[in-house]
């Protein structure tokens, strides 16, 4: 009886398998097709970046992104859109921020910088010290109030070179940015300077957030274009008397109101399993936030359009959402995730694309390890595309507040070699973006959200 | 006794293949970390596009290039630089190479074209005639020369967009360009204009090569831009009567002398058994030839100079060849494989990087079943660096003169999606190259090298 069973079930359990697997393959054609012939991430995302540009939190050019994608997702059409309001931070750049390097070798020359998000300003005229050169942060307790009192603080650690991944490399040096201010402030510093979080050497300084402890006086801090770096970093080497000066008019204003543009198709067999697919409205303001992260948004609206292109009724219900304030705050995404909870939602999957609109590679999966190897189950589907990488567990910022739901996290991850050439700078705009390059991410995050709705996380 | 063998003998072979997947994953990590720390290859690619530039066989570019790689490779150091001599086509653009639509509607305007290499020139002033309109080769023989005598073709296939590789795609366009002319000219069309190969919409005109029949009339022969073959599309299916004017002054002179670069690095072990890797000095006259294929040429170099760097001493022999003529004519590939021949020697296997210095993402492999396993299974070693695609069995058209001597080719398979946009134009330029992508490229390839110097192909 055994082997009867064996001899009968197996094949038809294979065959089932065999009939799922072609299934699927069919469908993840069909959306590849779909998007690579008739996509419009790309003209969309020429129009959030040439017509709306760089849209910080609380700008006038965050609440047109907001009304823009709220309309175009209603063109679109799922059964619901909606805004989601949230209190979000409103920091300005301000019309002062220049600096100098003072030697008495060289003479005085100016070198670019841009103040860190959420930076307070200098004094009016800019603060002038000596500088006080260090690689990481450990080095800060090395040379304690003696070394720091007074000082302005270079923070020069570069990009690690030898990581493959250039997200690695980035985790590694971006400590210094966000926790350099306050620990240098712990000691006496009056200001610092951070080498740009960038592989490449050029003259763009490259912006991001730094966090300030609340418990320790705020010190204004700015980064350097990695060409000023390497030039402080020589003067310095000739004259350690050299001095460095900054001066910057950004602020913090009021809270502002601000929304999460949110979508909605209901599923047809198990509608209250959510699956949420999203990337984050704002971007930093000095460029047109077109690869950070207009991409993201712009790919999700894609697989939305897409789903309705090919008429597909997911069997899970899909949110497509647009989170506010990922790069100096989280409040959207905390709201999304604080309002999930209040009305017990079951948030099975939630997929970001915030590494750029570069060619896919993989997903980083991050959850329990049956919910993780269902996923990763499903790879041979994704290789005719190029997408053959899961082994990361990176996700994305803004779908993380889900995770105390128990929300297998997941982040479309694509070739990251040229993401940080213009991160956080002037230079992030649409022409680095290519649009076949855009599509296979948007068609990768389609083919995934497709699974996850038709077969859940269990 | 059977049993106490296996028992013996299992963990021993079992410990020796880990201790040699081990021995080869630090050497790829000292590989990987020499490049993208002191890698040269970035800079070389600088001074051969911006000092050198466009390098058309024939040309005094093409003379330049010769001996700057010569003179790179000897300051490199291998045991031996030697310069192949062979006999090259020259086939120069001329000053004129103008276009325009002539229609009832829209009166007269001027598009861009380029001639295709080996072109005939126009009758001075031109020739103008009605425009015969086709997708794909096939249509000739059912328009047949009641359709087509004194007309002008119009090729105007797309790229498939639903090909993933753009190679693919390029693949089945491209045979428009080639054959198309001799194929229009038995029919007694006059002339033929193709669209760009290209899966962008620009105003670039894409040349390359075509490939007269002896034994019918050279027709002259034109790239048009895609804006320029939508607008001629679109004018068309106005007026079916609206004409096209071309003149161009190619011209193809005598043949040139010129030379494949080599250097060589003897093995120790096994010095009779040649691995050659390589790319292709000579390129399009347009731009600056930085992607097609400077990248292959200095990654080349950058796989000879960390072999040096590193003190790596192969066991089999290594010969770094800078091939001539790859564009229009492989005339110092078939040199090089002719020699190869006349002097018996063992060339077990080739590599060329001649597809662009984007991230890499595998091999193409192709040659006996028995000998692709080998390299294959050497997969594992190659996931770190991102490289994990062997599937493919493209090379290049550099090594596959060696196929006939039975050796294993393999081509560097970068991302494909970025190529095509710049292929053959003028925006071939060595701002399209990132440095990080183009030393991954190089990494991947010193790698493979390795591997097939320590282990062979048997």
């Amino acid at each position: 009886m055994k082997k009867n069973i064996l001899t009968i079930a197996f094949p038809l359990l294979f065959a089932g398998s065999a009939f799922a697997q072609n299934k699927d393959s069919v469908m993840f054609r069909a959306i590849a097709n779909e998007v690579l012939l008739h996509g419009k991430c790309y003209s969309w995302l020429d129009y959030l970046s040439n017509k709306i540009g760089g849209r910080l939190t609380g700008s006038p050019q965050a609440a047109a992104a907001v009304e823009y994608t709220y309309q175009l997702m209603e063109s679109i059409g799922p059964d619901t859109v909606y805004k989601q309001e949230c209190m979000v931070p409103h920091w300005v750049r301000g019309a002062k921020e220049t600096a100098k390097i003072l030697t008495t070798q060289s003479g005085e020359y100016a070198v670019n910088i841009c103040a860190l998000g959420g930076s307070v300003a200098t004094p009016v005229g800019g603060i002038t010290a000596n500088v006080i050169e260090v690689d990481s942060l450990g080095e800060l307790k090395l040379l304690g109030k003696a070394g720091l009192e007074g000082k302005i603080v270079f923070f020069n650690g570069a990009f690690d070179e030898t990581e493959i991944s250039t997200f690695a490399a980035y985790g590694k040096a971006v400590v210094q940015r966000w926790y350099g201010p306050s620990m240098a402030a712990k000691y006496g510093a009056i200001g610092t300077v951070v080498r740009s979080m960038t592989n490449t050497l050029d003259d763009y300084p490259h912006t991001g957030s730094m966090g300030y402890k609340d418990s320790l006086p705020k010190v204004p801090c700015c980064a350097i274009s990695t060409i000023g770096a390497e030039l402080l970093n020589k003067e310095l080497k000739v004259d350690p008397a050299a001095r460095f000066h900054f001066e910057m008019s950004c602020k913090t204003l009021p809270d502002e109101k601000s929304y999460n543009v949110v979508g909605e198709i209901r599923g047809t067999e198990h509608p209250d399993e959510y699956i949420t697919i999203g990337g984050h409205l704002d971007s930093w303001d000095q460029g047109q936030g077109s690869q950070d992260d207009g991409a993201g948004i712009m790919q999700t609206m894609e697989v939305l359009r897409t789903f309705k292109a090919l008429g597909i009724k997911p069997k899970r219900t899909i949110r497509f959402v647009m989170f506010m304030n990922e790069e100096n705050g989280t409040r959207g995404a905390n709201k999304y995730a604080e309002l999930a909870r209040l009305h017990h939602e079951n948030q099975i999957a939630a997929i970001e694309s915030d590494a750029g609109g570069y060619t896919p590679r993989g997903f980083g999966v991050d959850g329990t390890s049956e919910k993780k190897k269902k996923v990763i189950g499903w790879k041979n589907l994704f290789l005719p595309y190029g997408i053959y990488d899961f082994s990361s567990t990176e996700s994305g910022t803004d779908v993380e507040p889900l995770q105390k739901q128990g929300t297998l996290l997941l982040g479309l991850m694509p070739d990251s070699q040229r993401y940080f050439d213009i991160h956080h700078t002037a230079a992030d705009t649409f022409d680095k973006v290519n649009k076949r390059e855009l599509e296979l991410g948007a068609a990768g995050m389609a083919m995934m959200t497709y699974m996850l709705a038709e077969y859940g996380v269990n």
